[in-house]
């Protein structure tokens, strides 16, 4: 993907980014996206079809307050950008907010709602949930932990499935939980080194009890992985909702702002 | 989070706060907080988009309106309110307001419908419930009613979760339905501290049963709170419906003013 | 509620009464809302948020129109009108209208919906039922007969259930039904006085097969009827729907146009 | 109904009909509406509340393209028109379209939705079924057979009730299948003068099973036979959905145009 | 595709297009229609109703960058398209895009959202699936794969029903849906002729496990077809969702711009 803004343009973008570079100090992305206790918010909007219609000097215009939010906001928070539109049918990009504070992820959305850009959105997916130090993963075989210490290649692809267990499944004992998640976790790990997961709990923070994310290079891995995760006992214990799979590309914030820009 | 209004509109907005602190006579807001019998309402609304098209004079002047709305109706109704965009998808703020009269919550509501800010709103959820003595409390073993009245920490997060029983809840005996709240209670005791509960009966009133309403500081007590309660008995005769877990921030009515206001 | 209308407004629109009142011959409402085999049609509308955007001079010349429409239309038909904003969520007013004939009442809504009022209304609910002579009560026991005639205090808060009975209930025997439908009625006694009930049959005739309405001056009464009713066993074969439930207040038609006016 | 409009724009809708009339072959209507094999397809529509706002003279000119478009058309289809509004909530009026090819209903429709007039519409519900000799009736007693030979008096009412079948039925011999019909058509006999009945199969050709069409002069009838049809067993495989059930009445083309004129 | 944004807009795109009729290699549309491991996608879409108030010299100058977009990324993709309006209710035309690549869909569907046309058009339905080599068919009979080599008939009727399997379903033995897709197959064996289907597995990719893509010349095929899958044990774990299936007639690039022009 090039530069496709004239030089002036471009010019005054840079400056002001230079400027957000200048003044803030980024969260430790690698903390927050690693360890249990953090918060992830996944925050899916639609651009309003009034946006475009607007001549490209104004779109230009109130990207640069977008860029300007997201990089204000990177003090506290680690911001990853996706792009939906053509994946999925129900929003056209995706942020994935990671923080210690819920309300610090809440001033990040509110401004950016608030920014000129945000006039044109309409948040349609808004997800939160906690990570944690796995559940079940203790009492697996030696073995079977250490597989689950490789590496993982990343994107382009991202695909997010909310999941909803359900009651039957809360009631189960511990040890009948940890079983079917051993069988679970046995079953997709033929899938680890060509698909990275990440869990986040949201049970009570929004109406759903996991959000999984997936990152991967080759989206039939992807497919082959949910086929066998389908096959397990636990399973059966899932429910997905309508119209909830997001599927897109992850994107640095240039180059979303690069598409939405045209 | 800085004082951004130019010094003229927030001496505006002042002096009309003061008038109407002059003239009304504050409800009873502990009593209408505090005891049974009175109706709880939950009304929460989306800002339309053409709102953050007006220049900001405008967006004041109608929010004086909103403010004005809100003062003259506290003569008789207690009235919290409570940020949810940036938390929830398809809300941007909520009111919550107690009253002895549901007509009184209603004329209030519709005065703020036909306020100048008001042609800016969709209503989006309108819940009501009514405030009763505890149902199960009474039978309960007197360590457990004891346990019951330690104090709550409260905010700066709301959690909105309205519940519909299945019908076979209902046909239960009312000690069944007692043994079953009783292990619902000691589950919920653990978080007593750190998350404050408060419950609304509101079957008939609307589509759901309760308006369960939770404060806490920690998103992650809460959480687990609603994990806890996901274990016990009672919760398999729990519907919730697809969308419908409400979260924000509480906000003064001036800071709600201020968000909005930008 | 006061006067807020300006003189010349008012007397313009007094006169139009007058002259409705003039020429019309009211239906004979009495018979219209007591007897079987009339037509009974839940309209809920919400108003577009441009109608808050006209002036008020608009705003009223308009109003004057719906008037007119209901007034043309009261020689054949009994037309009550509700206001829901700030009770409920998804409409703003309703009009129940009684009928010998559908016709009439779909004339009435088409002229409406023409009217200069109409062109800011979505139709958000209609339902149209049947009054009939009761289905069970000639077989209950004479005490409880004698008790079901007892009078009922009205309003001014109004609910409106529509319910859907599963598969099972219809084909249950007719003896089942009656028996299940007697400890129904036994439950609902005690809140004979002070809730006013009327059923409407609507199999067929929409999605639903029974509309239920309530008046009441206590809607904490009118909750511990419905908590009451759904603990006997014909709640079983009761299915609601998602968001059905329609909460308002009467309203006389003055009334009504009085708060659209603001 | 008197006429609304004034003469010279009577006359010039009235000479444009003319025209059609003139130069086009009607298809055989009664062929299409009696013989297996045709194609029905309902289509309802909802109209842009934009339309209301427009001046008369513009809304007829409109109109006018409706007219042609459906008279142009009626060289290969059959086509009905009814009011909806007033009876339905969710559109304002449907068309019954009969043809021996899909694709000629699509191009009606197609032009339709081209036209000056279609550019106010929105299309609300779409489904299509295949008329098809009786699947059970040559199994049925001879004198069930006779009997359902009898005349049904049609209008002005219409009911369309779209029903989708649990997978279960499909699933029985079809013997079992016909024992249950021949006990639904027993149920339904009575109501068989008194309400017209139309079947159209779409498994496949939309989310739907069977297209169920109705005619009455009673909608009380109409009740009293969809009741008599719960109660056989073949209900127990039904599956209506939630907001399915149009209602409506019968209206010429020249009758439709007149109420969406005013 | 670089520097789109000078000011001779027309010039630039009437350049663009010709520089890539000239320089583009047509992707291998028969591969890529027949093997394995393609990715198509389907996308509906329907058209704003601002759309049909455009004169017509815009709308074709905006159906030119949709014929652009179209051309320049078939070097990479085959793309069909096909009308929907008055054949389905919820979108006005469907493209199914294959590719080796996801991402290379993705950015076609980009560039034609961002396009003249693209300003017009609401995303509705978007999936992607997979082609596989046939799961169960090396284990069918000799006989029924000679069977299954027979050539079909293709359009001008399209239909695509998304499928999800029950939770049972993938429980299942390999051997037990081994024998249930054999009875499958030979059900669909009789309407091999007149039905071409093509089968795309989308677990994970979309919120459904199954698109089965079909076209006709003969709908009542089509039909009988579906009827008789309905009947096999298979068909009981099966899941359609309430307005998923979409019907449509094949169109040439041009047949369809022709349509959208008028």
């Amino acid at each position: 993907m090039r530069h496709r803004w004239e030089l002036p343009v471009a010019a005054m973008v840079l400056s002001v980014c230079w400027w957000f570079v200048g003044t803030s100090h980024a969260a430790d992305r690698e903390k927050l996206l690693s360890e249990p206790g953090v918060y992830g918010t996944f925050a899916a909007f639609r651009i309003e079809t009034d946006w475009g219609k607007l001549d490209q000097a104004t779109r230009i215009a109130n990207l640069t307050s977008f860029r300007g939010v997201v990089e204000q906001h990177r003090e506290k928070l680690a911001i990853d950008s996706y792009l939906l539109r053509g994946l999925s049918d129900h929003a056209d990009f995706m942020l994935r907010v990671h923080g210690t504070e819920l309300k610090d992820t809440q001033q990040f959305l509110v401004d950016l709602q608030n920014s000129a850009f945000g006039r044109y959105l309409t948040s349609v997916v808004l997800l939160s949930g906690l990570t944690k130090k796995p559940n079940y993963v203790p009492g697996f075989p030696e073995q079977l932990k250490a597989d689950l210490k490789g590496p993982s290649e990343s994107g382009p692809y991202v695909m997010v499935l909310p999941i909803r267990k359900d009651t039957e499944w809360w009631s189960l004992s511990q040890e009948k939980r940890a079983a079917m998640m051993q069988e679970h976790t046995e079953a997709a790990l033929p899938y680890q080194k060509t698909v990275k997961r990440k869990l986040y709990h949201s049970t009570g923070l929004d109406d759903v009890d996991f959000i999984t994310y997936f990152e991967t290079a080759k989206p039939e891995e992807f497919h082959a992985l949910i086929l066998a995760l389908n096959k397990v006992k636990e399973a059966r214990h899932n429910r997905r909702m309508g119209n909830s799979t997001l599927v897109g590309t992850v994107r640095s914030l240039d180059q979303l702002i690069e598409v939405l820009a045209q």
